[in-house]
């Protein structure tokens, strides 16, 4: 069936990202669709952002195209230039290697939801407003390169 | 800006389907996104089905995964295995290689919206309902191989 069944995938709220920076993202849960749909061209994950949660921490891809359509409710978008509302149709896309960072935080009252997806080669990115990158192979270090001891998940 | 600024990109209801297949999609309104976001790792279009209108023949892809998202009014979405109602937040997916023809159909009365990702290999691809395939190199032919002399859009 191609539809999906949301309400049958288990959302997660899991991340890799060390203290203290995991805080800004525990009200973040979200589902991998592809695998379970059996998609490998790209990923694609349903995102549901409690009041006050971020989807990460403002970063960029090298190696990866990244788009988004908002489905329900209100976000801020965070990037160099400042915020931006998005809502329910609203679409945002981050072509891989701009190194100006983005986020969407929840500062509403109710939970907003979205739809990303991202394609390519993970080949590593970085965090505009912390001492972070994340690798190829999927470690977090600072930007000295030193590493942190987590893992991307 | 990452948010795109869907009302400056011009919609458009062009199709390379040969007569009389292009009827049914005469009142879908698309919006190619990646173009005009930047993006190569994958297509991203915002479309738009008038009350009757068809998103395409039911199709399947050879070389690339699909994955649509409703955004706004209700779809009838068409397999094989018969008719599936989507509405907003719904999601389907139709990897590649799987023989098993899909397209929505807006059989309400208002317009309907979705997103739709597609990424891969352009290997061509066929038709559930009619005598048709498409090419690696875009152009629709019988099943026998008999050109219609029309391509892809």
């Amino acid at each position: 069936m191609p539809k999906l069944d949301l309400g049958a995938i288990e959302p997660t709220n899991a991340t890799g990202y060390p203290e203290p920076h995991d805080k800004a993202v525990a009200g973040r849960w979200y589902r991998r669709l592809a695998p379970v749909a059996g998609l490998t061209d790209f990923g694609a994950s349903h995102v549901v952002l409690k009041p006050g949660a971020w989807s990460s921490q403002r970063h960029w891809h090298d190696g990866e195209d990244e788009f988004l359509v908002m489905i329900a409710g209100e976000a801020t978008l965070v990037e160099d230039d400042g915020p931006t509302t998005l809502r329910a149709g609203d679409c945002a896309a981050f072509p891989k290697g701009v190194r100006n960072g983005h986020h969407l935080r929840n500062d509403s009252a109710e939970d907003c939801v979205f739809l990303v997806v991202g394609g390519g080669e993970r080949t590593g990115g970085g965090y505009s407003d912390i001492d972070m990158l994340f690798t190829a192979d999927n470690r977090y270090t600072r930007k000295d390169g030193t590493p942190y001891g987590s893992d991307r998940v």
